[in-house]
C-alpha cells in the first residue's frame, strides 16, 4: 500500500466492535468487524478483548495510537467519560477526550459524547452522532439532521455545535412494523415503494389540524386496508413516510427549520434518502454530509488534541 | 334466583369466549369464560364450539336468544357483519344486525360494527365499542373517549353517534414499555405512580411547541433517568401520561374537545382514572359511564329490533 497506517479508530458498542486502520490522509486501510460487543465483556477485560481485535495491526505496524467511541465510553464501558456541554466545536470536545495507556505502551483515546443543557424537558445526549456533526462541518450556520434509530435534529452556530434534540421515531417505526397490528397484516418488500412512502409522509406534512394527530393517523394503516386503498405490501413504507414526515413537522414546530431553509443531512444508516425526500415536501433545500463524516470527525478530534492546542470554544 | 333469564350475551373475540346469561330487567346471572376464540375454531365449527360453552343454559333455561359481538362478526368470524355507517343511533345499529337459527331452534343475533365514513385519510371503524357508547346513553350531544388499546373519542348529536376517530394510544404503550429502549431500563411496579404520571401528562399538556413534539418527548424517558430525575419505577407512569396526554393535546388540535367541556368516559380496562385525571388537566369535566355500558348497549339494541321497529337514525 502507497499510504501508510497512523490511526487505528475503534467504535465499540453493545453487541459489535468495529475498526479501522486509518492513514494520515483518512484513507481507510483495513476494517475489521466482530461481534465482541461490550455486554460480552466479563470481568472488565477489555483490553483482552482489545488485543485479540486489532493485536496483529500493533505487530505489523507498531504501537499506533486509538481512538475509541460508543458505548465503550458510557458507564457500562471500559473508561466512562463525562459527557462535554453544547455549545462545543473541535476544541472543546477534543478537550473532553480521556487517554490510557495500553499494556504495549501505544495509546487509547475514549472521546466524549455532547450533552445538551438546554434539553426540555430534561438534557439531550448523544454519543458518537457528533463526531458525524464535526466530520459534516462546522463552518455554516445550520441545521443538520442525523437520521436513525433515535435521529438527531442539531444547530450549528459559530463553529460549535449549539445544540440539539433526539427524535425516536426509527425505534417507533420498528416497533409498529415488528409488533403492533401492522405486524400482523403488512407484508415485508425488498424494494422501497416511493408512492407508498409519500402517500405516508404526505399526510403527515398537511397543512389540516389531523396531521397533528399521529396518535390516530397511525391508527390509517388498519383502515387504508380495510378500505382497499392500501395493499399489504405498501404498509411498510407508508408508516415509514408517516413517521418521518410527523418528525420533520414536530420538528418545525419547536423551530428547527422554516420554510426554504437549506438542511443538512448525515449519516450511513440508509435512511438519508427517506429524510431528503421528505425535507423537500417540507419546503427544504437539502445538502448531504459525506459518507465517512464520523470517520472525519473523530480524526478531526484527535489531530486538534495532538496539536497540543485548547480551547474553550 | 328472583330473575329469570331472558337472553345470552356472547362476547367472541380472537382469543377468548365470554358468555353471560341476563336477566330480563339486565342483571347478568352468570358468566363463563373459556379460551376458545375464534383463532383456534377450524373448518367453521363454530356451532358445535358455540354448543360446547352454553349448551348447558339452553338445557336449563331453553332457546334464550343469543346476542353477539366481537371479531365473532369480521371477516374471519361466523357470520361477517357489515359495518353500519355513522352517523347512526340505536335504529340503524339495529337495522345492521344479522340473524340465523341454530340447530335447536335459538335464534343467534350478530351486531354490526360502525363505520365513519367521514374519517381523515380513510373512513375510521369500531367493532364492540359502538355498544358502550349507546350504552353510556345518546340522549346529550357530547363527546366521549373510550380508553383502550386503541383508544376511540366519539361525538353524539341529536340521539346518534356523529362520527368517531381511532388513537393508537394504549398500543404504543405497550410497544414502549415491552419492546424499545424503555423495556431495558424501566422497572415495574405494582402500583401506579400517580407524581410520574401527573409529570408525563403536564409535559404532553404544556402550552409550549416543545409539547408538540411526541416523537422527541418520548426520549425524556432515557434521558430523565440519565439526569437522575426519573427513577426507573417511574418511567411507566410518566410516559403513561405522556402518551394519553399527547392523546388529549392531539385530540383537541382535531376539535373533539375545546376547555370547559363536558367529556364522557366509559370502558372498563382500567384506564379509566388515568384518562380522568389528563381531562382534568385539560380542563374538562367528565361523566363516567356506567361499567356496565356494553352490555346496557347491547340489550337496547336488541330490544329495539325485538319490538319491530324500523328506523333510519
Amino acid at each position: 500500500m502507497t499510504e501508510q497506517p497512523a490511526t487505528i479508530i475503534v467504535d465499540w458498542g453493545t453487541t459489535s466492535l468495529r475498526a479501522s486502520l486509518v492513514s494520515a490522509l483518512g484513507t481507510t486501510l483495513d476494517t475489521i468487524e466482530t461481534e465482541g460487543g461490550i455486554q460480552f465483556i466479563r470481568d472488565g477485560q477489555f483490553e483482552t478483548a482489545l488485543m485479540t481485535a486489532i493485536g496483529n495491526w500493533f505487530d505489523q505496524y507498531g504501537l499506533l495510537p486509538v481512538l475509541a467511541i460508543g458505548m465503550i465510553t458510557s458507564r457500562n464501558g471500559w473508561v466512562e467519560v463525562a459527557y462535554v456541554d453544547a455549545p462545543a466545536g473541535i476544541g472543546k470536545l477534543a478537550g473532553g477526550t480521556r487517554s490510557i495507556t495500553l499494556g504495549n505502551g501505544a495509546k487509547l483515546t475514549f472521546l466524549a459524547g455532547l450533552r445538551n443543557p438546554a434539553g426540555q424537558p430534561f438534557p439531550d445526549v448523544m454519543r458518537g452522532e457528533e463526531t458525524q456533526i464535526v466530520g459534516y462541518g462546522l463552518e455554516q450556520n445550520r441545521t443538520l439532521v442525523l437520521p436513525g434509530t433515535h435521529s438527531k435534529w442539531a444547530r450549528i452556530e459559530d463553529g460549535r455545535i449549539e445544540r440539539f434534540q433526539t427524535y425516536v421515531t426509527g425505534e417507533i417505526f420498528a416497533l409498529l412494523v415488528k409488533h403492533s397490528f401492522i405486524a400482523r397484516s403488512a407484508v415485508e418488500s425488498d424494494t422501497i415503494d416511493w408512492r407508498a412512502f409519500d402517500r405516508g409522509a404526505a399526510l403527515a406534512g398537511d397543512e389540516s389540524p389531523t396531521s397533528d394527530a399521529l396518535l390516530a393517523a397511525v391508527f390509517s394503516a388498519r383502515t387504508g386496508m380495510l378500505e382497499g386503498k392500501l395493499a399489504p405490501a405498501e404498509i411498510h413504507d407508508y408508516i415509514s413516510g408517516l413517521l418521518i414526515g410527523s418528525e420533520f413537522r414536530q420538528a418545525r414546530s419547536v423551530g428547527w427549520f422554516r420554510d426554504g431553509d437549506t438542511l443538512g443531512i448525515v449519516g450511513n444508516d440508509g435512511l438519508n434518502e427517506r429524510y431528503e425526500r421528505v425535507a423537500l415536501l417540507f419546503g427544504l433545500t437539502t445538502e448531504l454530509g459525506p459518507d465517512d463524516a464520523a470517520k472525519r470527525g473523530i480524526l478531526l478530534v484527535a489531530e486538534y488534541n495532538a496539536g497540543g492546542s485548547t480551547s474553550a470554544i
